[in-house]
């Protein structure tokens, strides 16, 4: 491949890693500046029709030649062939494939030479909505093997003005052909026709080739950009928060859970523990603590490093004994599957771990030593939902800030809504103006709604009094104090009363986690959602409590297990600080921006080639 | 909090979000522009000193108070301040708190005003590596609060040259204080004296107060935000790959599961399957291809939207209950934890699903529509390892670009590598000059070898040869036509041999995966791996089979269940394109960047709380 492309220069700038021309590059530039490049385009058939070529004007025959039958054949080659359709409808008068002269006829037929003709083909790399109209001859390859939708081309060829003025400004004749990557056609589930987006989840692995989910894509991509960079500029820490975590999130009771266990036999043979027979949790626990003190001590005196060390190795020799401990402890700490006991001292991890609803509560220990931090990454709920807005596996933008108030992080919220959606606005206004012929024709004006609006904010009671006096509408959930708001509720606030982003804030602490702070009425606390148009709660924030009394006293108010969340009230215990964070549905987010309401269809394999995720 | 911080301007720009002055853009300052500002910091205490402050002298006292006792008293204090060691040890002669003379002695001291003194705190935000001096007043707040390692302080003072010449060219002296988080002492695990870092592993939640880990998540963070830079720039989308999936990864054996199964009663009831019974799986998948073509046919001709409409929700229908009767089907094929079987039916996910240890494939997908697509996100290895270069959960930077061979792969490989090194000696160097100190004095040197030197590229077959010429050193594993390349290998290479980066390609087929494009000569494969000093093998990459025969005859030759891979196959069999890429270990990246060996030491929260992730 190289050496066939490398042999000439172009004006128009190579794919860096691909020999070839971007379609994008192409459609950026002027067209003087394009006629008559020699270009190598690469990509996938849109659609195609073939064009019959009229047969040239046949020469005037050499005397020496006009004995021959050259160009006798050919025009008679042309006669036969015009008549092609003719002679088949009368194979079939003679009754087809049985009688001797019809198979005679055809297969002179088939001998015939297909008619000269050109197929035009619409190629799209995936760099744009616009596809590039690319000419082959059929004397280069025949077009039955180039014009089916899906089909993919590597070609070289000169950039030219279109004979006919259609709706395209250049197109490519090809003269040479590298690659073609054919279709098996009546498997192909892309047609040129559209096939709905849910049609399609059923054959994700395709998806990306639709102009749709392509579009999504490059706006999927232009908002992660744009999230790191609006961090980047406000001076954030991007840290990565763990997957697999042993916290067991009461309040979000539907978890995914990690394992190797399952489909493997179990052995039974007790965890061997040569140096620990005998010896008591409490003791090893007892002698942790007393090692820990000796370790201090001698780093508070200045004492010599050797001796430290000495101490330190002895304390970690103690801790791993108290792990495997603490792992025999687990095996009598079973659970059932079915009604077999499963003993998880025995799986990868020595105690029960799962994949993470939310990350933010361990970001809180980086933003407890470096500021403001934010996190984005895939969090989990295994909750089997009708919502069109929940999938088991979702991104969430998460971010934490010390030193940080509500307000604060309402302005941040604000101010990043606000950013992104111009970036998208900016740098995606090809994409938006295909979704807004073909999915949504609202999505612009969406868009530039939040950019220049300020939000809407109100208080949770405030929202209640607004929807109380609505009296045209009747709501599933009938609004009362301390109801939470659904999904009707939210949109309805939204989409009718202010037409406009929303910040609802100061709900019932009873409506909200245990780390969320308490406001000073002793009721209510200090966080906020953020509901948008369309895609509903983008943002849920809030200010986390600061105070180790408040905070352990809502642990026990709420019967949460305190030994689980001790590294957590280790935060207050140890150089405490007031901060506000809040954590973003990036799916959620696509969705807004593209105008889809069904969130599987701005997630790449929403079912994971096997409906999962769904 | 606010009102406290908003009356008053500063020359020094506010952080945008908590009205403080982040410390990083103070140090960014010339003295010229700070001295004299007032303004308001935050951050935590990593060392302090009490200085005693020489009692000021007294001013000759007016006449009129001459009789008032007030100035004497003020000296019988300082007498007194001055004589209590003396008291103290009077009071062990004289046996202590039993004997009343000491404890009335012991009294009169407590009620002794503590002697003026300044406590110099030397506070980080995290911003940089450099910490603020700042100086409180006793008169202000007693040292005592303030001064241990890990107290919060949120302060508004005047920025000054400090009286006496130190390491620091300003300092800030406190006039208000704001909020102050304390420590309870002997219970902090940070002292002022350094930890070792795999101690500090057992209260993770507390390392990124550590300067060194600090320093690593801000070197994370640049890697972080090059990465995506970089394939911005080469016009590359970024797609997320799912994290729970299907695909059971033939030849990757340890897997972790996804279940929400455990620790649930798994209810005995049969699926309901209504309109199902009776019905074959056969007969439904027919009627599915059958719709399937309707729909195809229905596309074709030009018939009406309605019809089409009508069959497309038939044949949803009939899908749906293809997956129920699956469903009911994989309840026949169970698997056993322990000695109980496993329904998978009634699991979240109708099937088995498990954790990703890989996006490559899925990627091409995307990259067979887009052109050139990156991800990066967690990948999981259910894998117990001894190598410190390993643990279960580690973030991935993958890619995949069509219309690109093996080469392509290699140069793009390349620039990335020198992009970020590059990125990380210009935006880093403070955190690099002190992970030189503390850590690795190699790194810079490390970092600029990468950015400068072409890398050294080698088949495996010479890398083999290179090794058997070997004489003075043993091997663990034996060098052997063959034979996988250990960690050890390696090294030798890299760190003895060729002193830099090394690409080793052209692997036997055997070592490789099914998936790797097989080369003309039929034994070896399209692959290459990248190994750099100290972190070891960064990258893995290979021009994927491109050709369907190939593929199938690949996976027949390993015994690979090849239904599972149909999804995979369709990319061949329409419109297949020659491609390339590779995926990267970015925790590796870090351990390269920062020299730290152990990769948990560069991943936040190693153990996840509870000695999971190791």
């Amino acid at each position: 491949m190289d050496s066939e492309q490398a042999n000439f220069q172009t004006h128009v700038p190579l794919s860096k890693y691909s020999k070839r021309v971007i379609l994008k590059t192409i459609f950026d530039r002027s067209n003087e500046e394009l006629v008559g490049e020699r270009v190598v385009v690469g990509g996938w058939v849109k659609s195609s029709i073939e064009v019959r070529k009229d047969p040239l004007p046949q020469p005037p025959p050499p005397p020496v030649a006009a004995a021959r039958a050259g160009p006798k054949d050919v025009s008679c080659v042309e006669i036969l062939q015009t008549r092609i359709p003719f002679f088949r409808s009368i194979m079939k008068v003679l009754g087809g494939a049985h009688n001797p002269i019809c198979k005679e006829l055809e297969s002179v037929i088939q001998k015939l030479p297909p008619p000269p003709s050109i197929a035009i083909l619409q190629v799209s790399d995936g760099s744009c909505v616009s596809s590039l109209q690319v000419l082959v001859d059929s004397s280069i390859v025949s077009p039955s093997q180039v014009m089916p939708t899906g089909t993919c081309i590597l070609v070289e060829g000169i950039l030219r003005q279109p004979e006919l003025q259609g709706k395209h400004a250049i197109e490519l004749k090809v003269e040479k052909i590298m690659h073609v990557g054919m279709v098996v056609q009546d498997k192909y589930p892309l047609s040129k026709k559209r096939l709905p987006l849910d049609m399609l989840r059923d054959s994700s692995h395709f998806r990306p080739r639709t102009t749709t989910v392509a579009s999504v894509t490059r706006i999927r991509d232009a908002l992660t950009q744009a999230t790191h960079i609006f961090f980047m500029n406000n001076g954030f820490l991007y840290v990565q928060m763990p997957i697999i975590t042993t916290m067991d999130w009461e309040g979000f009771s539907d978890k995914f859970q990690v394992t190797t266990l399952l489909g493997k036999e179990t052995k039974k043979e007790q965890v061997t523990m040569d140096n620990a027979e005998g010896i008591s949790l409490e003791t090893v626990r007892a002698s942790i603590r007393e090692k820990s003190k000796q370790v201090e001590e001698l780093k508070r005196t200045e004492s010599n490093r050797e001796a430290l060390a000495a101490v330190i190795q002895d304390l970690r020799k103690t801790n791993e004994l108290l792990i495997q401990l603490e792992a025999r402890e687990n095996s009598q700490l079973e659970t059932s599957v079915g009604t077999e006991m499963v003993n998880f001292s025995k799986d990868f991890f020595p105690r029960k771990t799962y994949l993470t609803v939310s990350g933010r509560l361990h970001l809180e220990s980086y933003a407890c030593a470096l500021g403001n931090v934010y996190s984005f990454g895939p969090r989990f709920r295994a909750q089997k939902s009708e919502s069109k807005k929940h999938v088991a596996e979702m991104w969430m933008v998460e971010l934490e800030m010390a030193f940080s108030q509500l307000e604060d992080a309402m302005n941040c919220a604000d101010d990043f809504l606000k950013f992104v959606s111009k970036w998208v606005l900016e740098n995606c206004s090809e994409d938006l103006k295909f979704l807004s012929k073909r999915v949504d024709h609202t999505i612009v004006d969406r868009l530039l709604l939040m950019t220049s609006m300020p939000f809407q904010r109100i208080s949770y009671a405030e929202a209640l009094e607004v929807l109380k006096q609505v009296k045209d509408k009747k709501f599933e959930t009938k609004i009362d104090s301390g109801v939470f708001l659904t999904e009707e509720h939210e949109s309805f606030l939204v989409d009718e009363i202010y037409k406009k982003p929303v910040i609802i804030h100061s709900y019932p602490k009873e409506l909200k986690p245990f780390h969320v702070r308490l406001n000073d009425d002793g009721k209510t606390v200090a966080a906020f959602d953020i509901i948008v148009p369309n895609a509903g709660k983008l943002i849920r924030a809030s200010q986390n409590e600061e105070r180790l009394n408040m905070l352990t006293t809502r642990i026990k108010e709420l019967g949460l297990p305190k030994e689980q969340y001790e590294w957590y009230l280790d935060l207050r215990r140890h150089g405490t600080v007031v901060h506000s964070g809040f954590s973003l549905v990036f799916d959620l987010l696509v969705a807004n921006a593209t105008g889809l309401i069904d969130v599987r269809d701005v997630i790449p394999f929403p079912r994971s080639h096997g409906k999962a995720n769904n």
